[in-house]
């Protein structure tokens, strides 16, 4: 029962809402890319290994979109599925019953995003009927055997919170002075993991229950390559430019020190083997493909070359929200000003990262 | 499909949100009452009427509450409606299927409402799973057949929109200098009753393709005793105290009187004879029951006697949102105020007006 969710530890980290200069709206451009690469592997899965029987066992495909933010890459990756799967009705079940069945898609993402604007978003010409579903995506959101589809783009790298024994002075993780883990200690960086393996399981159990036999889950994440040590992830070291920039408002008096050790970003920077491994423990999903997307950044303008302002602008879309909430309203502007100052001076090291965006094809298997 | 919705003369009037002094959380009791009246009746609708057939027909039983508006009456009605059908499953069904079905609930208003507010007050300890559904009930909603129970409170008396020749000079309907049809001529009153019978038609077309055969529709609104003359029909006469203000405050030059001519409340307060006949129009629901609630309004404070104020606040947390969109926000205190004062003077006229609020129960019939 959707009672369960509350009992999963439940933070929010909405990403910036608004159509203003930072929001996530205008500055997703990367996620929206790798759900662009993404788009030619959904297809070819939907094609290759949605069973038939899944389309012609209900008269309603219900798709879900996790973590789905406020637009436009949602309304994007969700055309492309709806495409795809009515492609291989008409191409595969028309002649047995020739009534496409009706699309009914599911709009995750905390209760705290913005629903008012992704709703106003909604394409107008959208084929199929709306629904946003509040909540945290590690506990229950749909009734048992209800979905056909999942699809989740950039959102399982958040964690459901930050791991208690960052800040918990007594802690040997606690994360003093920092507030992600490429540069702390072994401890730390097995907290972020402790709680990764524990969220994924509540993740994949939940969405187990959820998805019909035959149904598949579509995942793509920013993570590391396999193998790669903590030192050299990329988007932790990226964060942790942020977190110097941190103690550097600590020093001038305009944040505490304090604030700034009880402040982690929860967010937890998988490899593909780590999730393999997730997937292997739980056990009802079968693993059908996984890719590399490849990492072709480019800007709105066109450049190809990865800028340091480009790299803020995403960075502050996604990270103004929980800074906001922990610092106030006041430090962003000159807290961004220090990072983008410090992210030119080292992006030699922030490049030197290592970081890729992976696809995964989970599909849940006969009842067990 | 969903695209159809776009067809619909779409314009939204959402109550006012937020939980200020004149937010409609804070100034629906009338409306609560009203769904607490209806509440035994529903109980008894869903003990008496609703089949056992359907509930153990599909492990999710699919609710939907129609013009929701932002809580609190949505969650205690939906509530009511799940624990009926909970007792009815365990008395009837559970020997047959040990499994309670799981429950969704779709909360449905307008795009324009704040379903930011609706998903943050949602109840924690809930026994279903609740979704979003933003669009206007006079097109489609929801895949067809996939919902078991209907629900609707103080939603249906909006129109899709102002009938077009009110605001057309040379109509013989153009109401010119009022807001509504207690005190028009018959063009008027023909030209809401028209755009009524239209809008029902469509609301009840669309609900028989998403209701299951079988499945309730519980209406509850304000209207108007069989046979009542238009020039008694209260709700419009508050509407036309509203209108007179409006009309003086034109005089006073504080707005056009073009502006006031342009303007006119979509609203009509139908007999029960009236969605009768519609309902018999349409054919593809029969009708299970049908009650007048009893009008024993009382104040948050619990005074019995109606009052001035409470009829104006509960006016203004109805009527503010779309006023304000046409003329703007200076004037709302203002006119307020003038219609208190107004209410004051007229109430006699006001009481001698005839209303009711009315239950139906309809049922789904077997397909045609």
């Amino acid at each position: 029962m959707a009672a369960e969710e509350t009992k999963v530890l439940q933070e929010a980290y909405p990403m910036k809402g608004g159509d203003g200069l930072y929001s996530y709206a205008k500055n997703s451009t990367y996620q929206r890319k790798a759900t662009g690469y993404a788009k030619e592997l959904i297809k070819a899965a939907i094609a290759g290994k949605l069973d038939k029987e899944i389309l012609l066992s209900s008269k309603t495909f219900r798709i879900a979109d996790l973590g789905c933010s406020v637009g436009p890459n949602t309304f994007s990756a969700v055309q492309n599925i709806l495409e795809a799967v009515e492609s291989k009705y008409q191409y595969y079940c028309q002649e047995l019953n020739p009534q496409i069945p009706d699309f009914q898609v599911f709009f995750n993402d905390h209760t705290s995003n913005d629903f008012n604007l992704l709703f106003t978003s909604l394409p107008n010409d959208r084929g199929y009927y709306a629904a946003g579903v509040p909540g945290s995506f590690y506990g229950r959101l749909f009734p048992e055997n209800s979905i056909h589809f999942v699809h989740s783009s950039y959102a399982i790298q958040w964690l459901s919170g930050v791991p208690k024994e960052l800040v918990n002075k007594n802690s040997p993780a606690w994360n003093k002075g920092r507030i992600h883990y490429s540069s702390s200690g072994d401890e730390v960086v097995m907290a972020y993991k402790a709680q990764f393996d524990k969220d994924m399981e509540q993740f994949l159990q939940a969405r187990a229950q959820e998805i019909v036999c035959g149904g598949l889950m579509v995942l793509i994440f920013p993570g590391i390559p396999n193998g790669t040590h903590h030192s050299q992830n990329q988007p932790s070291i990226n964060f942790e430019i942020l977190g110097s920039c941190l103690m550097d408002l600590a020093r001038k008096g305009m944040i505490s020190e304090e604030k700034v050790d009880s402040f982690n970003i929860p967010t937890y920077n998988m490899s593909p083997q780590e999730l393999e491994a997730a997937v292997e423990r739980n056990g009802c999903f079968s693993i059908e493909g996984k890719e590399n997307l490849p990492l072709s950044v480019q800007s709105d303008s066109g450049d190809q070359n990865i800028s340091g302002q480009f790299v803020e602008s995403h960075l502050r879309a996604v990270v103004e929200g929980i800074i906001k909430q922990h610092f106030g309203e006041k430090i962003l502007d000159v807290l961004f000003d220090c990072y983008r100052r410090k992210l030119h001076e080292n992006f030699s090291i922030f490049e030197s990262g290592k970081m890729g965006s992976f696809f995964f094809l989970l599909k849940r298997r006969a009842a067990n």
